[in-house]
């Protein structure tokens, strides 16, 4: 086998200095300045797959078969899609199922199929990663599929890709991490008292416990009612269980709270009517209209109860992909769900969108459906916060058109960059894109004399930290 | 206090002339061409909140902290979002309420948060005004706030600021303002026998009249009836007052209807079923879907007293939002409606849609929903012109889209560049963006050799005057 | 009479050779170099309106005035809009009519109004034609209409304008033809037994069969019944009339059936589920909303069927605009239709979607709605792949929107540039363009540092010939 080292040399190409810049010299030339001053900033990312596990345990990282590969939904469905099949992977359908177990022999069927990431926003990632963090510098091919595994294998081994470490070196100051009510915090309480600098935060999901459609909705409230000591078939007992699990998520370092609702869809309900309801969904005799309401209360409910803890209230329109393969097909789950409905916020901004301490962040789902109603509520109501979800968070153009449907109507200052980071090592990637664009975007601006390049300056500051720091007060 | 020359003497930045072109030079400068050829023109404003009164009584315009500040619904409303309360830039809610009152005051508190509007187009609008009306080449700054002050309010004190002043030195055609058939039309009759030669035309906008949901609804008829001396409760003396309200408009100068229906549906019933209809509506027994059709309805009648009178029918997509503030909270109202049901069109263009003597123009809310049809309904009915709403009218990149998806289906000869103007001095301010826009994207054409230079120009001209001059017979 | 050659010998002007390439100078290189290396691949047209007559009679084409003027329903609609009368150009409206006769002067009325198409599709196709095809060097006007019309007349003439001649030179290696289960193949038969190399392939549309609401279905049942010797009245009969129709027309090159669906719905019932609402559809019984099903279920039995025998379904939402006049008026009809349902396809998807024998396309109308249901669902279905529709396919800026909206979700290998084809002149007329924007993209992401020159070098092959290739067996 040659050294990876050797087979690795030849020149730097997988993520150069000016990628994502615009094509015209003058203008990138100011997008390079721009960057320049925001690149180091620190990260922070406020919504993450990243398990607080992974972090309090230290441990190091799971070799590049299944960093890469297995646990990646978006690698598997692609590859999946163009004919390789789970077993060659290593991924089980079924118990007894053989499947591939060497992983080299993995690799080597991810690296025969890289070309398929061409164009996509994987590709880009993987870029990032596998040169900035790797210090590789060619395209994964069959012939250096051995050399690049030796190289990221060996580097997982070393202290410095153990998770605290590459959180420190890649600056990343805070790190919100998904997780339910219902959910063991203990690894956030080792956090807490490690004594570790860094912040990381647990994200308040309550879908399990506010949508009776979920497969467990009745046996999640008893087991909410055995955490909270009380008795949630009851109203005022059912919303005060949420207040003391929000409160501890609180006290862990939480603050924010996400939602992924089935339709988008707010309620305000008078609390007598609300309770009526509760009831019904309880005794399960509500119909499904009842079950939508209630849904849309809840989301309502929420938003009330962070007028008192400040926790910032976000929103994604339809469900989300959670990132796991799905049981029956091995595949990614489409996420169902549409922007048609975002309209359905405004019963809760009507209540709560111009109320000084709240923050909702609502995410687009992409640039067509909905953008026009939601970028007018952002201009009429305080407390809205536009991020970019799905495709428009995760591709350079789709970043650049989430810039354009916003700063177009209210500004920069209406928006936060937040996004979905699936682990940890895709924070630091996605970061880097996310500013470059921005930089990319402002660049525009400025050589067509729509804005000063130190104003610029100032915008690119908020846009890469600034925002989000201040929508999530991590 | 500094002289305000003085002050504001560094070098010019605000309004460059490069500015909004192409970022490559060869293409930038064939757009500066193109440009150069069309600047001068003169301005038609079809469509316009500027009141007649203005114009016919001429007094000087009301001081920089009103004009810029406290009677524009998009500052305002930016200021509120961003923690500015109402009271601190003299806006009263209630009676009674204790406001900033000094001009200056108010005024620092926008150039305090100047910076909000970064790369939006109300900032765009501002650099035009601020540097080549008032010939201020800084941005305005705390520090700046009280030269900027003294020039502007200085120059409004000067007869070249004079309403018909400004309108002769903008080179300002014609101007379209929005009134009701129950207004009080003396200033237009005033301006009229005036004799002064610029064109300013009463637009017919009869909704208060023809949405059986206004809330002085039927009031509103019994005034009709009185003004027309009939009565509005038959249906032929209804439609017969709306023609002679018509004939007034049209002899003050008028040349066109505006409407904008909560839903975009419009209907083509026999004329019995619609005096049947009338007969409920006007007796308060007609349920919510038959007054959502007695709207649609009148869209089409209004569109067959057009065949005899020649007035352009305009229709907006959704409520417009009337640049006043919301009653309630002091910001501008989300202006409701959308562009779901723009196929709601086809029952007035199969009726009407080919006859040689209609113009309709019809508003593209977003670049979204809906254009697909309206572009095909476009290429289908030669009495359709598609016109730029909202954000991609008010937008450099709203308008390019704009471009984008008119003229690639049936060329730029189905559109007209009609956009609301909210007032006198941004009348200028938008047609200059408008022209540098369109002659960006005629040069882009240019370069890709999808369009000879020559030719280039000749749709450059039709698209800053032509078009819109013949559209509306101003 | 200036003799052609001297009226038109001034310089080369109408179909540049960097036409459609990127503005800035290094981008442009790189897409010139990758273009170059695909302009000259072969040409497949899977889907064309091209009649299999023409190919098998290999009669000179119509006259300029027919085949530019008369015989295309966009410039005939542009001329209707912008007031040229149908007589004028030689079209009948009813039995009786005067019309004008003479070639000269309906080709004049077309070279009058040749300015209407600047900026449009229809131009860019012309260019192409007139410059490449036929060595016109100047646009159209009506000092050279003559010229041009002999030019075109005197080639058209000529051995080297005979239909299978142009397919040879233009290397056409395939061509997909629109036909019913009903049409006469009698032409295709011909062409197959005639030794012809070239792969002319009819398409199977049973929409006159698989729709109720179809103005002729029960007969066209009977008929099918006839042709295929079986009582269509009975559901497994019926679909097997269905198998032998489309076992007949892959006996004569056939690759893929066409479905244009009222509305983009699909089911997937039990047989006897089908078998039951089958008998209700034919014996008149069934409601609207049981007709929509039944047509949603056909849609799925023809997947089903594709999995035996291999035909690649193409779907296409909304009905499609068959290229024809509207009876009544002369124009071409509004398409009717929208994206809005393309989350229909889903039962179709979730039972057959995964089946690795099956190819469906389905195409996206337009950039807005639906984009991101469709994507997500070609992530999860391997056997989906999107194509461009409408103005995504016949536009330049529409195809860069739809690799922007594709590309950055699945990569490049989930598509398939599949196009109507107009007529045989159009097909490498929009190859060309298509080659070119795709070399344009993929030059951008090549500047930007996204993708390696060497890379997008093999994705421009694969989308200028190998995916259509493959997608469709030709």
């Amino acid at each position: 086998m040659v050294s990876p080292a050797r087979a690795l040399s030849r020149h730097f190409t997988l993520a150069h200095a000016d990628r994502l810049f615009p094509v015209d010299l003058p203008t990138r030339t100011i997008a390079r300045r721009l960057y320049d001053a925001v690149r180091d900033l620190p990260l922070v990312s406020p919504l993450s797959f990243v398990p607080a596990r992974l972090l309090a345990q230290n441990a190091p990282l799971p070799g590049p078969h299944h960093l890469f590969v297995q646990s990646d939904p978006e690698i598997v469905g692609t590859l999946v899609r163009h004919g390789v099949a789970l077993e060659e992977i290593g991924i089980k359908r079924r118990e007894g199922d053989r499947v591939e177990t060497d992983a080299r022999e993995i690799w080597h069927r991810f690296a025969e199929n890289y070309r398929l990431f061409r164009g996509t926003p994987v590709r880009l990632r993987l870029d990032y990663i596998f040169s900035v963090l790797f210090g590789i510098n060619e395209h994964l091919t069959p012939k250096n599929a051995d050399a690049v595994y030796d190289r990221i294998g060996h580097s997982l081994t070393t202290a410095a890709f153990l998770p605290r470490n590459l959180v420190e070196q890649c600056k990343i100051e805070a790190i919100g991490t998904f997780a339910g009510p219902l959910d063991d915090l203990s690894h956030h309480d080792a956090l807490r008292k490690s004594g570790w600098r860094r912040r990381v935060a647990p994200i308040y999901c309550p879908d399990e416990l506010t949508d009776p459609d979920h497969e467990h909705f009745l046996a999640n409230l008893r087991r909410l009612g055995e955490k909270a000591s009380c008795n949630t078939r009851s109203w005022p007992d059912y919303l005060d269980a949420h207040r003391q699990m929000r409160a501890l998520f609180k006290s862990l370092g939480g603050t924010a709270t996400f939602h992924a609702p089935r339709n988008l869809r707010t309620a305000s309900l008078p609390q007598a009517d609300a309770e009526r309801l509760y009831l019904k969904v309880v005794t399960a005799q509500a119909k499904p209209s009842e079950i939508d309401l209630f849904r849309g209360q809840m989301l309502t409910e929420m938003a009330r109860m962070s007028l008192d803890d400040g926790l910032t209230v976000q929103i994604w329109p339809g469900q989300l992909r959670r990132g796991v393969l799905n049981r029956d097909t091995g595949v990614p789950d489409a996420g169902g769900g549409s922007a048609d409905h975002l309209r359905g916020l405004l019963p809760l901004l009507q209540k709560f969108g111009r109320e000084p301490k709240l923050t909702l962040v609502a995410f687009l789902l992409d640039e067509s459906q909905g953008s026009y109603d939601l970028n007018q509520a952002a201009i009429e109501f305080p407390a809205l916060r536009l991020a970019p979800a799905a495709r428009l968070a995760a591709s350079p153009r789709g970043l650049h058109r989430f810039r354009e449907l916003t700063a177009e109507w209210g500004g920069f200052y209406n928006s936060v960059g937040t996004a979905i980071d699936q682990d940890l090592l895709s924070i630091p990637a996605r970061h880097d894109m996310t500013r470059r664009i921005d930089c990319a975007y402002l660049a525009e601006l400025v050589i067509t004399h729509q804005l000063d390049e130190k104003d610029a300056h100032e915008v690119a500051q908020e846009l890469a930290y600034g925002l989000v720091k201040r929508a999530y007060r991590l």
